[in-house]
């Protein structure tokens, strides 16, 4: 019974999700889905590539949280329009609450808008949201498995982020073993070293990101 | 139409997970929920555990995991009997993966058994799965707000581990803002600190440990 029900919730997620990206598209908005591990440096991550695309692109925010408003407002204090997108439980967003909640941007003023998704590295993965992009970023000190443990999350994405790559010295992390099982699920699909907190890595997933929001937009 | 089946799933859920204590309380096993994100050190700690314990307790492990079985593998090559339990992409384990999977371990020759959870800080705490303790494991380089984005993981538990903790001065974590927000929604529950990398504070968790197996027993 359940099984049923949950095809159809996820069959009309999916109906949703495209017509969210036709809002955007009639905008010609870029929609970017941020993915991962609670504490992997989503916001951080949004936070440094705000300070390299403002120059070019005008950036919007949708921050989901389980409850609490912390990373909207940390977001909204660099004077970029942000809206919490409370989930009130639930581990993931799915594309109605999108839909609900566009409104509330200035979508006449924006080109690319970044969805930080709950810190999940499961359900998220399986719920389209309208996006154009789909960026998974594993840290670090989570461990050099994640790829084998939580298949999807790196399979359905458009590019990882390895960050807090800084730390590597101090963990037993072998990148070879990630790069192998991302190779085998994900081929071809491209690849990020970044360090929020040095800022190395930054400017060339900024660039990465800048094309996908052209594409976008052409 | 979900909301009302899922209703009915967790109460369904409620009711194997007292069945599943029955079980175990019959056989005087003391079984442990270990929760936390992916890469909190859930496998590294029950591995510290299992060596501090294994002199005065028979120990068990129960490996949630997504797909896979390095879990399980690691453990079973310590000569501890380990069973995988494979969700099959669900982002949490029931009370019914419990009790279908129990009888594959020898419970007449265990004192106690840890489930190690699906990698997650939203679902593994809305599912009883008939345990005696449950334990949260929060590590360093999850960062300090964790408590607040994913609060019901730090309310519906009997202790927070706040793990690798020897990176603290790597990291820029508030360890008074987590011990604010864990003592506002779990008041007076205990937290330990420990470092599975280098052994600090194993022997205190496990003497907590060790005391919630008696009470179980008695």
């Amino acid at each position: 019974m359940e099984i049923k029900v949950l095809h159809q919730v996820m069959d009309w997620n999916e109906d949703v999700s495209e017509e969210v990206k036709g809002t955007l598209a009639g905008h010609r908005i870029c929609m970017i889905n941020v993915m991962g591990s609670p504490g992997a440096g989503k916001t951080t991550m949004i936070t440094s590539l705000i300070e390299q695309l403002r120059g070019t692109f005008r950036v919007g925010v949708i921050e989901g949280d389980i409850a609490g408003q912390v990373d909207a407002e940390r977001i909204a204090s660099l004077g970029v329009p942000a809206v919490q997108l409370n989930t009130d439980g639930a581990c993931h967003i799915e594309a109605m609450s999108i839909q609900h909640i566009l409104p509330e941007l200035p979508l006449e003023d924006l080109d690319v808008i970044f969805v930080e998704n709950i810190g999940n590295l499961v359900c998220p993965a399986e719920f389209r949201i309208g996006e154009s992009l789909r960026i998974t970023i594993l840290s670090i000190p989570e461990g050099d498995d994640k790829v084998e443990k939580y298949p999807l999350m790196f399979t359905d994405t458009d590019c990882l982020v390895l960050n807090k790559y800084d730390m590597l010295p101090y963990f037993d992390f072998d990148e070879e073993r990630v790069l192998a099982n991302y190779g085998t699920v994900n081929p071809g699909a491209p690849l990020f070293r970044i360090s929020s907190r040095t800022g190395d890595g930054i400017e060339e997933l900024a660039g990465f990101i800048s094309e996908q929001i052209r594409k976008a937009q052409s």
